[in-house]
């Protein structure tokens, strides 16, 4: 049982960094809560609290957005009863003019049991300073 | 009951912010779990798990600064049965030379109930860009 709650919180996980990629705001909106508390830290940015605002927010990234494509590495997920945290490390690949960039991101991300589905409550994102390696391609 | 946990968790973190002001390790040592699945993020630091590199950071920390002072601001907890999430805004004043800064840190503290107590599992801060106020004393 243990085991099967923790593969799906890294489903849920999973499926965050899937809607993510696709710049898809009708995933987004299945993969969080829609409520007042769930909040937001995107790299540098202050904190959002509530669903709408959250909302607002992927669907400007996702504007401004072109290419997104994410590796994930150290993903650890810890069980509370219905609260299900995760850690993981955001590899994020861009091609700037030919120059390729990896940055590391750090991610907090908190998900929450309604029934059989667990949703994203809270995601708090930041940059690992020194991390970043660059490379010419 | 609810708003007694609630208070209980508040109440956690800003002993955790004491311990962190005193720059007591003891202090720290009791405001974490001391367990393998601890976690804490440092501002722009990589992720550091398990208590013993989480205590040894904060060893680390507290032998390099000499002082260290806290306001927080729009701290709000979150509870999900054994496990409490806080956001805060850590604003860190400092004077160098004069100058005085205003630094913010966003934090999301995550606190898990042992008995009767309510132990630290995950510590992630982590910059705002942009958000430093400065002022000249």
């Amino acid at each position: 049982m243990t085991s099967r709650e923790r593969a799906a919180v890294e489903e849920a996980n999973a499926r965050f960094y899937r809607a993510f990629e696709a710049l898809d705001l009708a995933a987004m909106d299945a993969v969080w809560a829609h409520d007042d508390d769930v909040k937001c830290v995107h790299p540098g940015w202050p904190l959002l609290t509530g669903w709408a605002a959250v909302r607002e927010s992927w669907q400007a990234i996702f504007a401004n957005t072109e290419e997104m494509r994410f590796t994930l590495s150290d993903v650890h997920v810890v069980l509370h009863a219905d609260l299900g945290w995760v850690t993981c490390t955001e590899n994020i690949l861009s091609d700037v003019r030919g120059r390729v960039a990896v940055t590391a991101i750090l991610a907090t991300n908190l998900f929450a049991r309604a029934g059989e589905e667990w949703r994203m409550v809270h995601h708090h994102a930041s940059h690992v300073l020194g991390a970043a390696e660059t490379a010419q391609s």
